[in-house]
């Protein structure tokens, strides 16, 4: 398959923008038919941010201090930025794609492949993003690809080296993605286990809160490391009660996620959880934060998806329980901590009996 | 069985003398058969050392501002620590190990459970502590248990809550052990994977350095847990080709040990990795730190293993090649980032072939 011509990214949040680059990168060492790089082109929903990406190659709300390509061009009108694309971007927040793709479904190109840089389940339905996308524009799930993995976007804006997973059905399609987005700092490996890698993405969000729980009570490296440890188990047995594989969840998008989010003082979610530990009430944590913390968003989700699948969450049981102010966060140490003595195996599968 | 009556703890380093903290206050919470809690008896090859333990409760070189329970003693004679003792722990350099126990064998009890924290491989015979342990005493491996986990000595000393993971082949002497160092910070589970759980501990080391060299060279979270993912990935073939079980690696001795080390100022080997990213030589890195960084001493051991085993460990083996000499730390990144687009499922189970 060629190199895309036009790829459009919905979204001008941090994650948007910087893969937005990295696609515009990308091209710059690739050519398509016409012999040019592919153009990305960004939609922003308030008209100066798209206005300060086309004329200045800035996103100063999100992206402070990153010049971006010249390849990258943005508008306001969704029509503009979708029209003839091969490959459609979107990060939008997780709550509200389903809004928008009703907006966009008429001017959505029907050749295109849809890839989503989304990390949260709907409430209400449980449905992952890519879901929501096959089934809003009627897609065929082979045409949806999704990108996951290590991927603090800060980080790959100033082109610190990161790898990365392109996930999709079709393999090939997978590797056309891969094949685009793979900029000089940013190496996207492929993967056909969609499902693996979305849980991944989303579960991480929640362990990140109760990592930054135990932070926010000054907590040590040896506990953080414990709950990351019972935390990818626990995201491993849903993922894989929901068909997604074992060797996703210790890869890149498992592992490698779960371990970026919580090691780094970047991360929303552990700065939401350690405001939470703290502390402060969600409702406060919500008021200090400007960007969405979305595993505050899709933990009942989360819960509601391994309820009903009979899979034993208990860092994530604690923390819904924690949001929903029925549990402190002292309360919850204690009780993923102080557990009767037994094998190691038995902890991992049964339930979190204390 | 019964609560032991007397430990004996074969070395006062930091994790040695926090050990016997631990056993010590959890001795508080049982009783023998004399209704008394269990003696702990540290031997410390340094006699300032054994009479600082043994009369103001303090080991200030290793464990500054710590104070030791009440029935924690300590002697410069060896004979004195191992009478009667029911359980014996080692926690001297690994390299130092089988020396010291030729010169203790006389004096070991017979009866007693030996019960190793160390974590490396011995130098020119690549064996295990526990395996050198079974050799020099004679001893069946049923006698031997192995303490491995997210266990930073410091964290554990100041009862910060921690989890651990004592491994035997017996699972009553597992769970025996468990129960005599269950204090109320300190949780162990219970493995039978002694080979899982003993190359977690080994191969984390050389990982650690790795991630090190990364921070060292100024990387961010992204590349420092792509780093963390692959290695454990090899880390999981190594164990599994020696035997070792996939689940132990995914749990507290493997991932999680992992985890707690390269996330910690605190670990000395990622402080070595670090001086080595910031270009200083290997002996020089020796030179400046005061505590081994085991992983410098074991990564060669570990990558022979490796070969004999013909598993692919592709940061092992330029840890191993920077520690030679042979490559700067700058192309170690390159190499291990630089590698084809592939599917991450080969990536993880092929060679590093760039």
């Amino acid at each position: 398959m060629k190199p895309p011509r036009k790829v459009a990214v919905l979204g001008a949040g941090s994650w948007g923008t910087t893969f937005a680059k990295v696609i515009a990168d990308a091209a710059r060492f690739s050519s398509n038919d016409d012999g040019h790089p592919a153009r990305v082109v960004v939609w922003a929903r308030r008209p100066e941010v798209a206005t300060e990406i086309d004329e200045r190659h800035r996103n100063s709300s999100y992206l402070d201090g990153i010049e971006l390509p010249e390849n990258v061009h943005a508008t306001a009108d969704p029509s503009e930025a979708l029209e003839h694309a091969d490959i459609v971007v979107l990060a939008v927040p997780a709550q509200t794609l389903r809004a928008q793709l009703r907006q966009v479904a008429d001017v959505l190109p029907r050749s295109a492949v849809v890839v989503s840089l989304m990390k949260g389940l709907e409430r209400d339905s449980d449905a992952r993003m890519s879901e929501v996308i096959c089934s809003e524009l009627g897609l065929d799930s082979s045409r949806v690809a999704v990108v996951s993995g290590p991927n603090l976007a800060m980080e790959i804006a100033r082109e610190e080296p990161t790898a990365s997973v392109v996930a999709c059905e079709d393999e090939e399609i997978a590797a056309w993605v891969a094949a685009a987005a793979s900029a000089p700092y940013f190496r996207p490996y492929t993967n056909s286990d969609v499902v693996g890698v979305e849980m991944g993405g989303i579960v991480k969000n929640v362990i990140a809160l109760a990592v930054g729980m135990c932070d926010g009570m000054g907590m040590g490296d040896n506990t953080k490391a414990s709950v990351i440890t019972r935390g990818l188990a626990e995201t491993t047995r849903l993922a894989s009660a929901l068909g997604g594989r074992i060797e996703t969840m210790a890869g890149l998008a498992g592992l490698g996620d779960l371990v970026a989010t919580c090691s780094s003082p970047l991360s929303r979610n552990r700065t939401a959880g350690r405001l939470l530990g703290e502390d402060l009430t969600p409702d406060e944590v919500v008021a200090s934060m400007t960007q969405t913390a979305e595993g505050m968003k899709s933990a009942h989700a989360v819960l509601h998806l391994a309820r009903r699948n009979d899979v034993e969450m208990p860092i994530t049981e604690a923390v819904v329980a924690v949001l929903d102010g029925r549990l402190s966060t002292t309360d919850m140490a204690r009780a993923l901590l102080g557990r009767d003595l037994k094998s190691e195996q038995d902890h991992r599968n049964e339930s979190d009996d204390e």
